[in-house]
């Protein structure tokens, strides 16, 4: 089966199932209902069913969902089931942060290089990796295949940074530059817009202050 | 008017508008119709002049936005015509990141403490800011009248501490935790969950590769 016409907003909700169904599988819990998934997650049941008939359903009627099962299906779903390979371009704070993360790896996303143009920068060890100069990055990034770009750079060179790397054979790019890439569609874009969750905060303090505009 | 009744969908929008306002006010643009903003954008002119009519619609038929006025005025929806006081609660590598980014002072979100529970991170400094013990975080919080805390944990202490951070009286939680808090409806919480942005961009990988599940 195909799920090329599924909707965003059930893709969006498969990585939430998944956390729910880890913290399960850590609890020992072999099987679950969706009416005691829906109280855990504060979601209809109805709306759990539902998501789950687009993947087949994962379960029996009344029996339950089996959470091994489930939790392999929705991983495998979202690409999880084999690794990824990254690297990051921009090696400032976020950058760094991002390298040190060690759950991406765990989650089967290994990150290859790290690469900044600051010369203040290059050579630095960040977890056993070197950072490199970024003008080595696509000849790296073609000798690895690697498939995903990490864009941790300001605004200003992101766009021209972001054609190199297609050029050089990058399938993905994850976003953090304040910056809507324009490229070729095949391309995978995915934005982690900061700024922008931050205005969305403070727009909800707003409305809860009951501040008229 | 009250925006009480506007959608989500419409609200997630505004932090990208007010940014390409930004870049327009950069160029010295003054006015922009709703056509050549939507070239630039990438949306509809329909879609655009819909957002806006939420808000009343911002400018005249016929003859374009005032760029500086519609700025004010989207900044102002926002809730960024007043600064905002915030806490980082967690001072490893992701909350020292948020700590060094600039940006955020720019539009009025201040910094004004990083806490952590690590002896080895205490007393260390970030930005001319020492990272203070988390135990004289509610304190700080009280004193200072802290609005919003940065929440840049581990999952596991994040539900426990988030509760301390609302009894001392925040207002708002921008949650970095890959946990969801369970808080008071009052208070505001705006999730950023890395790991599920990062696995919707291998769900997005898979797609474009043409993988069957």
């Amino acid at each position: 089966m195909s799920d090329r016409k599924i909707s965003q907003a059930v893709i969006s909700r498969l990585p939430r199932y998944l956390r729910y169904l880890g913290d399960l599988k850590d609890e020992g819990v072999e099987r679950i209902s969706s009416h005691d998934l829906s109280l855990r997650m504060h979601v209809t049941a109805s709306q759990i069913r539902q998501d789950f008939n687009h993947f087949g359903g994962f379960g029996q009627q009344g029996y339950g969902y089996n959470v091994d099962y489930l939790y392999e299906e929705i991983a495998k779903i979202l690409g999880l089931n084999h690794k990824h390979t990254l690297v990051i371009i921009g090696a400032g704070n976020l950058g760094q942060a991002l390298a040190n993360y060690m759950n991406f790896e765990r989650r089967g996303f290994i990150i290859l290089g790290l690469f900044d143009k600051n010369p203040n920068l290059i050579g630095k060890s960040v977890r056993n990796m070197e950072i490199m100069d970024i003008r080595e990055a696509s000849d790296f990034i073609r000798k690895n295949e690697i498939e995903i770009a990490v864009l941790t750079l300001p605004k200003a060179g992101a766009t021209e940074i972001s054609k190199q790397l297609v050029d050089s054979g990058i399938r993905a790019i994850w976003n953090f530059a304040h910056v809507d890439l324009e490229l070729p569609d095949s391309i995978v874009v995915e934005n982690v817009h900061l700024s922008e969750s931050l205005m969305k905060l403070s727009y909800k303090i707003s409305q809860e202050s009951g501040e008229e505009i």
